[in-house]
């Protein structure tokens, strides 16, 4: 898609620190540069986010994550690896291009990657009735 | 597994607040009730995270939480979603049954869910040749 800053990296008009490439996914690491290893892991197909993914996207998507996920650990030196996905600007995904963060953890590397709140007092039961599918 | 909470749950030894069931997936709300919506997303059949799950179990666990998360945006009122995972005690997994967070959210929600850290030196270039698949 014109514009889409993911698509221009997957034709080669951007460069990147490409991981691992196959025939629909391409995972490069995150120049953001925060975390060690952060990684992104994306379909070569465009969609929004997994609201608007075909379900073989998401898939190969997935697949590509896990076998990538098991290298870093097997191979790297890391011990876990957390993965995390926004979908929408209310949960602060800021390029609209379907993408999951792969973040390589060590025991000592001292980070907090879950969000963090108090118990609430929300009614569990309540919410399962609207939420229920 | 004997002795895994999440599979008491499937078995229904544990209750739970189910919001999505069919053959090979259970989603319930999570009971740390710390984030509105918090949904638990997890095949039936026990596995200890994306390091060990068999392709299928993570395509179709994959599948749910796309399926919720669209219901919840399109049917419950939220904006969007994040979706989280941890592997290994590294990187903050607690319960040890494959499980992905939905984390419903809305516009005005204030949360914070994306780990924020300030940008790094790591030598990208290294570390590709480094994690390269």
């Amino acid at each position: 898609m014109e514009n889409c800053v993911f698509c221009k990296i997957i034709k080669g008009e951007i460069p990147c620190y490409k991981i691992f490439e196959n025939d629909k996914v391409l995972a490069f690491l995150d120049i953001a540069n925060d975390f060690l290893g952060h990684t992104l892991v994306i379909p070569k197909k465009h969609c929004q986010n997994i609201l608007d993914a075909d379900e073989k996207s998401l898939q190969e998507v997935m697949s590509a994550v896990q076998k990538i996920s098991k290298h870093y650990i097997q191979n790297c030196g890391f011990d876990g690896v957390n993965i995390l996905n926004a979908n929408n600007k209310s949960a602060e995904q800021s390029v609209f291009h379907l993408h999951f963060h792969i973040i390589p953890r060590r025991t000592d590397d001292k980070l907090i990657i879950f969000p963090v709140e108090k118990e609430k007092e929300f009614d569990l039961k309540d919410l399962q009735t609207k939420l229920k599918l």
